[in-house]
């Protein structure tokens, strides 16, 4: 029997039950399992000690990690920032999925890259998105941030423009990458962008994935804009997870399922 | 959910099986897997990087795992031989529940430390079977084995006598620790012992566990002699490795059925 873990400092149910859900649908001899590691350098020596095959890595561990593997992937290597470790009999290779699963669901949803676009965010996730719409040569960018330092330094990474505030500023494609309409957080019913904003945008995309249906991807349903949800990227990068560790590519259907199930209380 | 493990060049199904029973009969949140590490080192920080629980140690690795552990209980120093590692948070503990099984079973049969015995067999296990009847304070004591090196090594450490044949010794206790009926050996259908030592015994223990009942022990019933069988040792063992993981300690009945269980094919 096969196992993959993940490492968080808090790990959550959703890999576990989206990889297990789908070896059992798939009649493969795997199994899940998350880690609060106690220490990063010797959770991944136990990766390469078990032979243990695959490795999510999520918060804080994504960049330290580097510095413990055989090899970067290009989507890891593009925001030197990892997500996914593979071992092949002790070769590991990081890659980030998110990055892939943004880049995936640009050309999926067929977005010109003739697109003007308003990134909101500048943490690790508006890093893999800002990257993944510029190396998708995306080149009429701007990083909306409150951070300043954060804000500019991301824009300059990819020749974008950047601004504090989100004030009367539109684009083709708006993507929310803060925690702005999340569940549980302090602003979870917020509109992470003005109507304004959702009016004049082609497609809006809301990274936030829990809810799926966030404050932002209701307007703009509302007002008959075309969405891409942060069920979209989850679910995308972990079926890339999914066929990085096996091999296997699962059937739209089963990622939908194995989602949903993933999602259930 | 709480994982624990094995480390064995060549696992087999027997604990996991065992421990996965009672998991679930007891309703605790732990799980069991069997490894063959790739490095033992490295198994061993996973060990301490993922939080592992418990660890069993099977050949080859239980002698060169003391120098990654933290503290030797009297079991395993008792030989320099570890079968069980206990992980309270970063401080592993070493063990050897073999020892611990063989001396629990001399208790619970009520072997008097005045019997004399053989003990046949110079290996790992034969040198814990030696060190829990020393320990014991059975002083009347004869190794014999083929090897005598290796046999007068371990008669040395417990002050026991060396043969390298059974000849025509006797004992009031007998006890097999060659792979002599072991089924799929290269003797599985040979007695360990000669009828003549059968007879003259109080006491036939045969540390074998597959098949419990080896010609050995079949001989032995029908001599009307007591028994203890190999079976017993690897309950007892589990038993002591499952409480030192759980703090459960599960009743005699639940050991049965899971013993019972990892043993079906």
């Amino acid at each position: 029997m096969t196992l993959c873990i993940s490492l968080s400092a808090r790990p959550s149910n959703l890999g576990t039950r989206f990889h297990n859900y789908l070896y059992e649908e798939l009649g493969l001899n795997f199994i899940y399992k998350a880690f609060a590691p106690a220490n990063l350098a010797d959770a991944i020596a136990g990766v390469r000690g078990l032979g243990i095959r695959g490795c999510a890595v999520s918060m804080p561990y994504k960049e330290d990690v580097i510095a413990l593997i055989d090899e970067m992937d290009a989507s890891a290597a593009a925001i030197d920032s990892v997500n996914t470790i593979v071992n092949d009999g002790g070769h590991l290779t990081a890659y980030n999925t998110d990055y892939s699963a943004v880049q995936r669901l640009l050309v999926q949803h067929d977005v010109s890259s003739d697109f003007s676009v308003i990134v909101r965010g500048s943490g690790g996730m508006a890093k893999a998105v800002a990257a993944a719409l510029h190396d998708a040569e995306f080149t009429r960018g701007t990083i909306v941030a409150r951070n300043e330092v954060a804000g500019r330094a991301l824009a300059a990474l990819y020749d974008y423009g950047w601004a504090p505030d989100i004030g009367m500023l539109t684009a083709d494609l708006i993507v929310n990458v803060t925690p702005v309409g999340m569940a549980g957080g302090a602003h979870a019913n917020d509109l992470s962008f003005p109507d304004t904003a959702i009016k004049a945008a082609s497609l809006v995309f809301d990274v936030v994935a829990s809810p799926a249906e966030t404050p932002l991807i209701v307007a703009a349903r509302a007002l008959g804009r075309p969405v891409i949800t942060g069920a979209e990227v989850v679910a995308l990068q972990a079926e890339e997870q999914f066929f990085l560790y096996t091999g296997i590519r699962p059937t739209p259907d089963q990622v939908r399922c194995a989602a949903a199930f993933s999602r259930q209380p």
